[in-house]
Protein backbone atom coordinates (compact mmCIF):
# COMPACT_ATOMS: atom_id res chain seq x y z
CA UNK A 1 0.00 0.00 0.00
CA UNK A 2 1.98 3.26 -1.34
CA UNK A 3 2.69 5.52 1.38
CA UNK A 4 1.02 2.86 4.29
CA UNK A 5 2.54 0.26 5.31
CA UNK A 6 1.08 -2.59 8.20
CA UNK A 7 3.14 -1.41 10.72
CA UNK A 8 5.83 1.20 12.06
CA UNK A 9 8.19 0.94 15.22
CA UNK A 10 7.50 3.18 17.58
CA UNK A 11 10.66 4.25 20.97
CA UNK A 12 8.89 3.67 23.96
CA UNK A 13 10.12 3.28 28.12
CA UNK A 14 10.13 0.09 29.51
CA UNK A 15 9.56 -0.34 33.19
CA UNK A 16 10.71 -3.85 34.26
CA UNK A 17 12.58 -5.33 37.36
CA UNK A 18 12.23 -2.19 39.19
CA UNK A 19 13.89 0.29 36.80
CA UNK A 20 13.36 1.95 33.33
CA UNK A 21 15.10 1.46 30.08
CA UNK A 22 14.22 2.65 26.46
CA UNK A 23 13.15 0.32 24.32
CA UNK A 24 11.11 -0.04 20.65
CA UNK A 25 8.30 -2.15 19.52
CA UNK A 26 6.63 -2.33 16.31
CA UNK A 27 2.78 -1.91 16.77
CA UNK A 28 0.33 -2.39 13.75
CA UNK A 29 -1.06 0.64 11.68
CA UNK A 30 -4.59 1.61 11.92
CA UNK A 31 -5.81 3.77 8.90
CA UNK A 32 -9.26 5.22 8.14
CA UNK A 33 -10.97 3.73 5.56
CA UNK A 34 -13.85 4.98 3.84
CA UNK A 35 -15.70 2.76 1.97
CA UNK A 36 -17.66 4.88 -1.20
CA UNK A 37 -20.08 3.57 -3.72
CA UNK A 38 -20.96 6.01 -6.36
CA UNK A 39 -18.53 8.09 -4.98
CA UNK A 40 -20.78 8.65 -1.64
CA UNK A 41 -19.22 7.24 1.69
CA UNK A 42 -21.03 4.44 3.00
CA UNK A 43 -18.83 4.13 6.01
CA UNK A 44 -15.27 4.86 7.79
CA UNK A 45 -13.61 1.96 9.14
CA UNK A 46 -10.43 2.07 11.06
CA UNK A 47 -8.34 -0.74 9.43
CA UNK A 48 -4.79 -2.67 8.55
CA UNK A 49 -3.71 -1.64 5.27
CA UNK A 50 -2.92 -4.91 3.42
CA UNK A 51 -5.86 -6.74 1.47
CA UNK A 52 -7.72 -3.96 0.58
CA UNK A 53 -9.79 -5.20 -2.35
CA UNK A 54 -10.40 -7.96 -0.23
CA UNK A 55 -11.87 -5.90 2.50
CA UNK A 56 -14.06 -3.81 0.20
CA UNK A 57 -15.63 -6.95 -1.75
CA UNK A 58 -15.99 -8.95 1.03
CA UNK A 59 -17.54 -5.73 3.02
CA UNK A 60 -19.59 -5.62 0.21
CA UNK A 61 -20.68 -9.08 0.41
CA UNK A 62 -21.38 -9.80 4.30
CA UNK A 63 -23.43 -5.92 4.50
CA UNK A 64 -25.94 -7.54 1.21
CA UNK A 65 -24.73 -4.73 -0.98
CA UNK A 66 -23.89 -7.30 -3.43
CA UNK A 67 -24.49 -10.98 -3.70
CA UNK A 68 -21.71 -11.64 -5.82
CA UNK A 69 -18.44 -10.26 -7.29
CA UNK A 70 -20.37 -9.78 -10.76
CA UNK A 71 -22.04 -6.75 -8.79
CA UNK A 72 -19.07 -5.11 -8.57
CA UNK A 73 -18.22 -3.21 -11.45
CA UNK A 74 -14.83 -1.27 -10.78
CA UNK A 75 -12.86 -1.05 -7.65
CA UNK A 76 -10.39 1.44 -6.59
CA UNK A 77 -7.63 2.13 -3.56
CA UNK A 78 -7.17 5.56 -3.26
CA UNK A 79 -4.32 5.95 -0.70
CA UNK A 80 -4.52 10.07 0.67
CA UNK A 81 -2.95 12.06 3.58
CA UNK A 82 -5.96 11.39 5.66
CA UNK A 83 -6.76 7.85 4.82
CA UNK A 84 -7.76 5.68 1.90
CA UNK A 85 -10.94 5.92 -0.51
CA UNK A 86 -11.83 2.52 -1.01
CA UNK A 87 -13.96 3.89 -4.24
CA UNK A 88 -16.52 1.02 -5.77
CA UNK A 89 -18.46 1.49 -8.62
CA UNK A 90 -21.08 -1.19 -8.45
CA UNK A 91 -23.12 -2.26 -11.64
CA UNK A 92 -26.34 -0.01 -12.00
CA UNK A 93 -28.79 -2.45 -11.07
CA UNK A 94 -27.17 -2.63 -7.39
CA UNK A 95 -26.33 1.15 -7.36
CA UNK A 96 -30.12 1.86 -8.02
CA UNK A 97 -31.04 -1.04 -4.70
CA UNK A 98 -28.79 0.56 -2.44
CA UNK A 99 -29.60 3.96 -3.25
CA UNK A 100 -33.30 2.78 -2.71
CA UNK A 101 -32.22 1.31 0.49
CA UNK A 102 -30.90 5.02 1.54
CA UNK A 103 -34.12 6.52 0.80
CA UNK A 104 -35.70 3.88 2.77
CA UNK A 105 -34.26 4.34 5.86
CA UNK A 106 -33.32 8.10 5.24
CA UNK A 107 -35.76 10.13 7.90
CA UNK A 108 -35.02 13.79 9.28
CA UNK A 109 -32.15 13.08 11.24
CA UNK A 110 -29.28 10.52 11.85
CA UNK A 111 -30.63 7.17 10.17
CA UNK A 112 -33.73 8.60 11.11
CA UNK A 113 -35.82 5.37 12.53
CA UNK A 114 -37.10 5.72 15.67
CA UNK A 115 -35.45 3.40 18.72
CA UNK A 116 -38.13 0.58 17.89
CA UNK A 117 -37.59 0.45 14.13
CA UNK A 118 -33.67 0.71 14.40
CA UNK A 119 -33.65 -2.21 16.74
CA UNK A 120 -35.76 -4.04 14.20
CA UNK A 121 -33.71 -3.34 11.54
CA UNK A 122 -30.34 -4.42 13.90
CA UNK A 123 -31.16 -8.36 13.83
CA UNK A 124 -31.54 -8.53 10.29
CA UNK A 125 -32.81 -11.91 9.08
CA UNK A 126 -29.97 -14.34 8.05
CA UNK A 127 -30.13 -16.60 5.09
CA UNK A 128 -30.61 -20.27 6.31
CA UNK A 129 -26.97 -22.11 5.62
CA UNK A 130 -27.44 -25.77 4.03
CA UNK A 131 -25.93 -28.49 4.76
CA UNK A 132 -22.07 -28.29 4.44
CA UNK A 133 -18.85 -30.24 4.43
CA UNK A 134 -17.68 -31.88 7.70
CA UNK A 135 -14.57 -31.64 9.90
CA UNK A 136 -13.04 -33.63 12.37
CA UNK A 137 -11.75 -32.96 16.29
CA UNK A 138 -8.12 -33.65 14.36
CA UNK A 139 -8.95 -31.15 11.35
CA UNK A 140 -9.63 -28.16 14.05
CA UNK A 141 -6.50 -28.72 15.52
CA UNK A 142 -4.30 -28.46 12.44
CA UNK A 143 -6.75 -25.75 11.08
CA UNK A 144 -6.16 -23.31 14.78
CA UNK A 145 -2.32 -24.70 14.50
CA UNK A 146 -2.38 -23.40 10.90
CA UNK A 147 -4.01 -20.21 11.97
CA UNK A 148 -1.00 -19.74 14.55
CA UNK A 149 1.87 -20.19 12.53
CA UNK A 150 0.77 -18.23 9.68
CA UNK A 151 0.03 -14.74 10.94
CA UNK A 152 2.65 -12.62 9.93
CA UNK A 153 1.69 -9.30 11.16
CA UNK A 154 0.84 -10.83 14.29
CA UNK A 155 4.15 -12.31 14.73
CA UNK A 156 5.89 -9.10 14.03
CA UNK A 157 2.87 -6.84 16.32
CA UNK A 158 1.34 -9.32 18.70
CA UNK A 159 -1.40 -7.16 18.29
CA UNK A 160 -3.95 -7.88 15.60
CA UNK A 161 -6.65 -10.37 14.58
CA UNK A 162 -6.88 -13.41 11.75
CA UNK A 163 -9.11 -14.96 10.13
CA UNK A 164 -8.30 -17.94 8.05
CA UNK A 165 -10.02 -20.18 5.77
CA UNK A 166 -9.72 -24.29 6.43
CA UNK A 167 -10.52 -26.07 3.22
CA UNK A 168 -11.01 -29.50 5.34
CA UNK A 169 -7.11 -30.40 4.55
CA UNK A 170 -5.11 -27.39 4.93
CA UNK A 171 -5.73 -23.48 5.63
CA UNK A 172 -6.42 -22.06 2.54
CA UNK A 173 -6.48 -18.38 3.44
CA UNK A 174 -5.56 -16.26 5.66
CA UNK A 175 -6.37 -12.35 6.50
CA UNK A 176 -5.24 -10.19 9.32
CA UNK A 177 -6.33 -6.83 10.53
CA UNK A 178 -6.42 -4.65 13.83
CA UNK A 179 -10.27 -4.90 13.96
CA UNK A 180 -11.11 -8.99 13.91
CA UNK A 181 -14.81 -7.51 11.82
CA UNK A 182 -12.52 -6.54 9.24
CA UNK A 183 -10.27 -9.60 9.41
CA UNK A 184 -13.40 -11.71 8.26
CA UNK A 185 -14.46 -9.15 5.77
CA UNK A 186 -11.05 -9.52 4.40
CA UNK A 187 -11.29 -12.95 4.30
CA UNK A 188 -14.70 -13.22 2.56
CA UNK A 189 -13.41 -11.16 -0.15
CA UNK A 190 -10.42 -13.20 -0.58
CA UNK A 191 -13.13 -16.28 -0.61
CA UNK A 192 -15.03 -14.73 -3.61
CA UNK A 193 -11.97 -13.53 -5.39
CA UNK A 194 -10.20 -16.38 -5.41
CA UNK A 195 -13.08 -18.56 -6.19
CA UNK A 196 -13.19 -20.77 -3.31
CA UNK A 197 -16.26 -21.92 -2.53
CA UNK A 198 -17.59 -21.12 1.16
CA UNK A 199 -19.42 -24.40 1.95
CA UNK A 200 -16.43 -26.74 1.69
CA UNK A 201 -14.63 -25.45 4.81
CA UNK A 202 -14.64 -23.77 8.02
CA UNK A 203 -13.70 -20.00 8.65
CA UNK A 204 -11.20 -19.77 11.59
CA UNK A 205 -10.72 -16.69 14.33
CA UNK A 206 -8.80 -15.73 16.60
CA UNK A 207 -10.92 -14.02 18.04
CA UNK A 208 -13.76 -13.78 20.38
CA UNK A 209 -17.51 -14.21 18.57
CA UNK A 210 -19.94 -11.61 19.08
CA UNK A 211 -23.18 -11.64 17.22
CA UNK A 212 -21.77 -9.59 14.15
CA UNK A 213 -19.41 -12.64 13.61
CA UNK A 214 -22.27 -14.72 12.71
CA UNK A 215 -24.25 -12.59 10.74
CA UNK A 216 -21.37 -12.44 8.68
CA UNK A 217 -20.06 -15.77 8.06
CA UNK A 218 -23.71 -16.81 7.18
CA UNK A 219 -23.64 -13.78 4.79
CA UNK A 220 -20.06 -15.24 2.84
CA UNK A 221 -22.04 -19.07 3.19
CA UNK A 222 -19.76 -20.35 5.64
CA UNK A 223 -21.37 -23.07 7.37
CA UNK A 224 -18.76 -23.99 10.13
CA UNK A 225 -16.84 -21.31 12.29
CA UNK A 226 -13.90 -21.82 14.53
CA UNK A 227 -12.86 -19.38 17.57
CA UNK A 228 -10.25 -19.12 19.85
CA UNK A 229 -12.13 -17.22 22.47
CA UNK A 230 -15.65 -17.33 23.68
CA UNK A 231 -18.81 -16.55 21.98
CA UNK A 232 -21.71 -13.95 23.21
CA UNK A 233 -25.03 -15.60 24.16
CA UNK A 234 -26.42 -13.77 21.17
CA UNK A 235 -23.78 -15.13 19.15
CA UNK A 236 -25.04 -18.63 20.11
CA UNK A 237 -28.25 -18.14 19.62
CA UNK A 238 -27.98 -17.03 16.01
CA UNK A 239 -26.33 -19.30 14.91
CA UNK A 240 -28.53 -21.87 16.37
CA UNK A 241 -31.57 -20.28 13.94
CA UNK A 242 -29.43 -20.18 10.46
CA UNK A 243 -27.77 -23.31 11.01
CA UNK A 244 -24.31 -22.27 11.73
CA UNK A 245 -21.70 -24.88 13.18
CA UNK A 246 -20.30 -22.44 16.30
CA UNK A 247 -17.10 -24.11 17.08
CA UNK A 248 -15.44 -22.04 20.40
CA UNK A 249 -12.71 -21.80 22.88
CA UNK A 250 -10.70 -23.72 20.47
CA UNK A 251 -7.47 -24.13 21.73
CA UNK A 252 -4.76 -26.85 21.32
CA UNK A 253 -7.03 -30.42 21.46
CA UNK A 254 -9.92 -28.94 23.23
CA UNK A 255 -13.22 -27.05 21.29
CA UNK A 256 -16.22 -26.59 22.49
CA UNK A 257 -19.26 -26.74 20.14
CA UNK A 258 -22.30 -24.62 20.65
CA UNK A 259 -24.39 -25.03 17.96
CA UNK A 260 -25.03 -27.31 15.05
CA UNK A 261 -22.79 -30.30 15.69
CA UNK A 262 -24.15 -32.57 13.35
CA UNK A 263 -21.16 -31.16 11.33
CA UNK A 264 -18.39 -32.34 13.28
CA UNK A 265 -17.40 -35.57 12.69
CA UNK A 266 -17.15 -38.23 16.05
CA UNK A 267 -19.44 -35.56 18.53
CA UNK A 268 -21.89 -37.73 20.16
CA UNK A 269 -24.13 -35.70 22.17
CA UNK B 1 -32.12 -4.46 33.62
CA UNK B 2 -35.86 -6.23 33.43
CA UNK B 3 -35.76 -8.52 30.60
CA UNK B 4 -31.94 -7.97 29.84
CA UNK B 5 -29.39 -10.22 32.70
CA UNK B 6 -25.92 -9.72 31.41
CA UNK B 7 -25.03 -13.60 30.93
CA UNK B 8 -26.70 -16.60 30.51
CA UNK B 9 -26.19 -20.27 30.66
CA UNK B 10 -25.81 -22.70 27.20
CA UNK B 11 -25.83 -25.99 27.04
CA UNK B 12 -22.52 -27.38 24.36
CA UNK B 13 -20.33 -30.81 23.82
CA UNK B 14 -16.75 -30.36 24.93
CA UNK B 15 -14.26 -32.08 23.26
CA UNK B 16 -11.44 -33.03 25.49
CA UNK B 17 -8.79 -35.72 25.75
CA UNK B 18 -10.36 -37.00 22.46
CA UNK B 19 -13.80 -37.27 23.47
CA UNK B 20 -16.58 -35.67 23.53
CA UNK B 21 -18.80 -34.83 27.17
CA UNK B 22 -22.43 -33.11 27.23
CA UNK B 23 -21.32 -29.57 29.56
CA UNK B 24 -22.48 -25.86 29.82
CA UNK B 25 -20.65 -22.38 29.73
CA UNK B 26 -21.87 -18.99 31.22
CA UNK B 27 -21.41 -16.77 28.50
CA UNK B 28 -22.48 -13.37 28.28
CA UNK B 29 -25.37 -11.39 27.15
CA UNK B 30 -24.88 -9.06 24.23
CA UNK B 31 -28.01 -6.99 22.84
CA UNK B 32 -29.21 -4.44 20.26
CA UNK B 33 -29.09 -0.70 22.31
CA UNK B 34 -30.31 2.32 20.05
CA UNK B 35 -29.15 5.58 21.38
CA UNK B 36 -31.71 7.92 20.77
CA UNK B 37 -31.86 11.77 20.74
CA UNK B 38 -35.32 13.71 20.52
CA UNK B 39 -36.49 9.84 19.83
CA UNK B 40 -34.43 9.78 16.17
CA UNK B 41 -31.93 7.04 16.56
CA UNK B 42 -28.07 8.34 16.54
CA UNK B 43 -26.58 4.77 16.85
CA UNK B 44 -27.12 1.22 17.67
CA UNK B 45 -24.36 -0.58 19.47
CA UNK B 46 -23.87 -4.14 20.71
CA UNK B 47 -23.75 -4.07 24.03
CA UNK B 48 -23.62 -5.89 27.88
CA UNK B 49 -26.95 -4.45 29.34
CA UNK B 50 -25.68 -3.40 32.78
CA UNK B 51 -25.09 0.53 33.79
CA UNK B 52 -26.82 1.75 30.59
CA UNK B 53 -27.63 5.53 31.96
CA UNK B 54 -23.85 5.41 32.37
CA UNK B 55 -23.60 4.17 28.67
CA UNK B 56 -25.62 7.14 27.76
CA UNK B 57 -23.80 9.30 29.78
CA UNK B 58 -20.53 8.50 28.44
CA UNK B 59 -21.33 7.62 24.97
CA UNK B 60 -22.91 11.25 25.00
CA UNK B 61 -19.55 12.79 25.98
CA UNK B 62 -17.21 11.03 24.47
CA UNK B 63 -18.65 11.83 21.26
CA UNK B 64 -18.61 15.59 21.82
CA UNK B 65 -23.09 15.39 21.80
CA UNK B 66 -22.89 17.01 24.91
CA UNK B 67 -20.16 19.03 27.61
CA UNK B 68 -21.54 18.38 30.64
CA UNK B 69 -24.30 16.56 32.63
CA UNK B 70 -26.64 19.86 32.62
CA UNK B 71 -26.79 18.90 28.25
CA UNK B 72 -28.58 16.02 29.19
CA UNK B 73 -32.12 17.22 30.70
CA UNK B 74 -34.01 13.48 30.32
CA UNK B 75 -32.51 9.59 29.91
CA UNK B 76 -34.96 6.72 29.75
CA UNK B 77 -33.72 2.65 29.23
CA UNK B 78 -36.95 1.13 27.57
CA UNK B 79 -35.98 -2.62 27.28
CA UNK B 80 -38.23 -4.25 24.47
CA UNK B 81 -38.15 -7.37 22.56
CA UNK B 82 -35.56 -6.81 19.94
CA UNK B 83 -33.30 -4.84 22.41
CA UNK B 84 -33.29 -1.78 24.51
CA UNK B 85 -33.91 2.26 23.88
CA UNK B 86 -31.68 4.37 25.52
CA UNK B 87 -34.04 7.77 24.89
CA UNK B 88 -32.03 11.06 25.59
CA UNK B 89 -33.76 13.73 25.42
CA UNK B 90 -31.33 17.08 25.17
CA UNK B 91 -31.22 20.55 27.19
CA UNK B 92 -32.60 22.28 24.28
CA UNK B 93 -29.33 24.16 22.95
CA UNK B 94 -27.97 20.53 22.72
CA UNK B 95 -30.57 18.85 20.76
CA UNK B 96 -30.69 22.48 18.23
CA UNK B 97 -26.91 22.11 18.03
CA UNK B 98 -27.25 18.24 16.80
CA UNK B 99 -29.40 18.60 14.84
CA UNK B 100 -27.37 21.33 12.79
CA UNK B 101 -24.53 19.30 12.74
CA UNK B 102 -26.79 16.18 10.97
CA UNK B 103 -27.92 18.83 8.49
CA UNK B 104 -24.79 20.36 7.85
CA UNK B 105 -23.31 16.17 7.12
CA UNK B 106 -26.42 15.29 5.97
CA UNK B 107 -26.09 14.74 1.89
CA UNK B 108 -27.53 12.45 -1.10
CA UNK B 109 -27.08 9.12 -0.14
CA UNK B 110 -25.47 7.83 3.38
CA UNK B 111 -23.28 9.58 5.12
CA UNK B 112 -23.42 11.96 2.06
CA UNK B 113 -19.62 13.06 2.31
CA UNK B 114 -17.28 12.24 -0.40
CA UNK B 115 -14.52 9.81 0.42
CA UNK B 116 -12.26 13.02 0.72
CA UNK B 117 -14.53 14.52 3.17
CA UNK B 118 -15.58 11.57 5.26
CA UNK B 119 -11.71 10.95 5.88
CA UNK B 120 -11.25 14.47 6.75
CA UNK B 121 -13.74 14.13 10.03
CA UNK B 122 -12.82 11.38 10.99
CA UNK B 123 -9.75 11.84 12.70
CA UNK B 124 -11.52 14.66 14.43
CA UNK B 125 -9.32 17.35 16.38
CA UNK B 126 -8.95 16.35 20.31
CA UNK B 127 -8.40 18.55 22.99
CA UNK B 128 -4.96 19.05 24.30
CA UNK B 129 -5.16 17.67 28.03
CA UNK B 130 -3.41 19.96 30.59
CA UNK B 131 -0.84 18.57 32.96
CA UNK B 132 -2.47 16.30 35.65
CA UNK B 133 -1.85 14.06 38.37
CA UNK B 134 0.83 11.54 38.51
CA UNK B 135 1.17 8.00 38.98
CA UNK B 136 4.29 5.61 40.29
CA UNK B 137 4.91 2.18 39.42
CA UNK B 138 3.93 0.58 42.63
CA UNK B 139 0.20 2.07 41.59
CA UNK B 140 0.02 0.93 38.09
CA UNK B 141 0.72 -2.43 39.17
CA UNK B 142 -2.38 -1.93 41.91
CA UNK B 143 -4.22 -0.64 39.11
CA UNK B 144 -4.23 -3.48 36.88
CA UNK B 145 -4.78 -5.82 40.15
CA UNK B 146 -7.55 -4.14 41.04
CA UNK B 147 -8.82 -4.21 38.24
CA UNK B 148 -8.72 -7.74 37.86
CA UNK B 149 -10.12 -8.49 41.14
CA UNK B 150 -13.27 -7.01 40.20
CA UNK B 151 -14.48 -7.95 37.14
CA UNK B 152 -17.58 -9.56 38.16
CA UNK B 153 -19.02 -10.34 34.84
CA UNK B 154 -15.75 -11.42 33.54
CA UNK B 155 -15.27 -13.73 36.44
CA UNK B 156 -18.94 -15.57 35.37
CA UNK B 157 -17.49 -15.58 31.15
CA UNK B 158 -14.63 -15.40 31.25
CA UNK B 159 -15.09 -13.14 27.56
CA UNK B 160 -15.78 -9.62 28.60
CA UNK B 161 -13.82 -6.46 28.62
CA UNK B 162 -13.61 -3.50 31.59
CA UNK B 163 -12.84 0.36 31.92
CA UNK B 164 -11.82 0.82 35.59
CA UNK B 165 -10.74 4.36 36.98
CA UNK B 166 -7.51 4.38 39.43
CA UNK B 167 -7.94 7.17 42.09
CA UNK B 168 -4.53 7.04 43.02
CA UNK B 169 -4.95 5.40 46.05
CA UNK B 170 -7.98 3.18 44.83
CA UNK B 171 -10.05 1.63 41.85
CA UNK B 172 -12.70 3.78 42.61
CA UNK B 173 -14.69 2.71 39.40
CA UNK B 174 -14.87 -0.50 37.33
CA UNK B 175 -17.46 -1.05 33.87
CA UNK B 176 -17.77 -3.76 31.93
CA UNK B 177 -19.31 -4.79 28.26
CA UNK B 178 -18.52 -6.98 25.58
CA UNK B 179 -17.53 -4.54 23.61
CA UNK B 180 -14.15 -2.13 25.00
CA UNK B 181 -15.36 1.20 23.67
CA UNK B 182 -18.66 0.54 25.39
CA UNK B 183 -16.88 -0.11 28.87
CA UNK B 184 -14.75 2.69 28.43
CA UNK B 185 -17.84 4.89 27.78
CA UNK B 186 -19.49 3.47 30.31
CA UNK B 187 -16.57 4.62 32.62
CA UNK B 188 -17.14 8.22 31.29
CA UNK B 189 -20.01 7.98 32.44
CA UNK B 190 -19.68 6.76 35.58
CA UNK B 191 -17.12 9.32 36.56
CA UNK B 192 -19.25 12.09 35.79
CA UNK B 193 -22.45 11.35 37.21
CA UNK B 194 -20.85 10.57 40.58
CA UNK B 195 -18.63 13.77 39.79
CA UNK B 196 -15.49 12.37 40.19
CA UNK B 197 -12.46 14.65 38.77
CA UNK B 198 -10.90 12.87 35.35
CA UNK B 199 -7.55 14.54 36.29
CA UNK B 200 -7.18 12.92 38.94
CA UNK B 201 -6.49 9.33 38.04
CA UNK B 202 -6.22 7.04 35.50
CA UNK B 203 -8.24 4.77 33.25
CA UNK B 204 -7.27 1.00 33.17
CA UNK B 205 -8.61 -0.91 30.31
CA UNK B 206 -8.44 -5.12 30.04
CA UNK B 207 -7.98 -4.26 26.36
CA UNK B 208 -5.52 -2.82 23.05
CA UNK B 209 -5.63 0.64 22.46
CA UNK B 210 -7.08 1.44 19.17
CA UNK B 211 -7.24 5.27 17.98
CA UNK B 212 -10.52 5.59 19.39
CA UNK B 213 -9.61 4.37 23.02
CA UNK B 214 -7.55 7.71 22.96
CA UNK B 215 -9.99 9.74 21.28
CA UNK B 216 -12.51 8.63 24.08
CA UNK B 217 -9.84 9.04 27.23
CA UNK B 218 -9.01 12.56 25.69
CA UNK B 219 -12.50 13.86 25.34
CA UNK B 220 -13.38 12.58 29.35
CA UNK B 221 -10.02 14.41 30.04
CA UNK B 222 -8.32 11.74 31.54
CA UNK B 223 -4.83 12.25 31.40
CA UNK B 224 -3.50 8.62 31.54
CA UNK B 225 -4.64 5.43 30.22
CA UNK B 226 -2.78 2.29 30.83
CA UNK B 227 -3.70 -0.80 29.11
CA UNK B 228 -3.01 -4.43 29.53
CA UNK B 229 -2.72 -5.37 25.74
CA UNK B 230 -0.66 -2.92 22.91
CA UNK B 231 -1.57 0.40 21.00
CA UNK B 232 -2.13 0.78 17.32
CA UNK B 233 0.71 3.43 15.60
CA UNK B 234 -2.40 5.56 15.13
CA UNK B 235 -2.92 5.65 18.60
CA UNK B 236 0.30 6.35 20.35
CA UNK B 237 0.49 9.57 17.91
CA UNK B 238 -3.00 10.74 18.41
CA UNK B 239 -2.18 10.29 22.28
CA UNK B 240 1.59 11.45 21.36
CA UNK B 241 -0.60 15.29 19.89
CA UNK B 242 -2.97 15.37 22.68
CA UNK B 243 -1.13 15.30 25.74
CA UNK B 244 -2.23 11.93 26.94
CA UNK B 245 0.50 9.62 28.74
CA UNK B 246 -0.16 6.25 26.63
CA UNK B 247 1.07 2.66 29.05
CA UNK B 248 0.43 -0.40 27.68
CA UNK B 249 1.55 -3.81 27.47
CA UNK B 250 0.92 -3.19 31.51
CA UNK B 251 1.02 -6.74 32.98
CA UNK B 252 2.54 -7.70 36.46
CA UNK B 253 5.26 -5.19 37.54
CA UNK B 254 6.08 -4.77 33.80
CA UNK B 255 4.59 -2.07 31.74
CA UNK B 256 5.51 -0.19 28.66
CA UNK B 257 5.11 4.04 28.41
CA UNK B 258 4.47 5.36 24.76
CA UNK B 259 4.10 9.06 25.22
CA UNK B 260 4.26 11.61 27.96
CA UNK B 261 6.29 9.61 30.25
CA UNK B 262 6.33 12.64 32.38
CA UNK B 263 3.05 11.94 34.18
CA UNK B 264 5.16 8.53 35.36
CA UNK B 265 7.03 9.22 38.41
CA UNK B 266 10.68 7.73 38.39
CA UNK B 267 10.58 7.10 34.76
CA UNK B 268 13.68 8.45 33.38
CA UNK B 269 14.56 8.15 29.88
Amino acid sequence: MAGHDPHSTHRLTRWHDGGAVAGERCVPEEVPVALTYGRATHAVMMATPLDLADFGMGFSLTEGIIRSPDDMAEMEVLPGPRGIELRMTLADERQEALQHRRRHMAGPVGCGLCGLDSLEATLRPLPLLPPSGRITPAEIRQALLGLSENQALQHATHAVHAAGFWQFDRLALLREDVGRHNALDKLGGALIRNSIDPGAGAAVLTSRVSVEMVQKTAMLGIGILIAVSAPTALAVRQAEACGLTLIARARDASFEVYSHGERVIGLVR
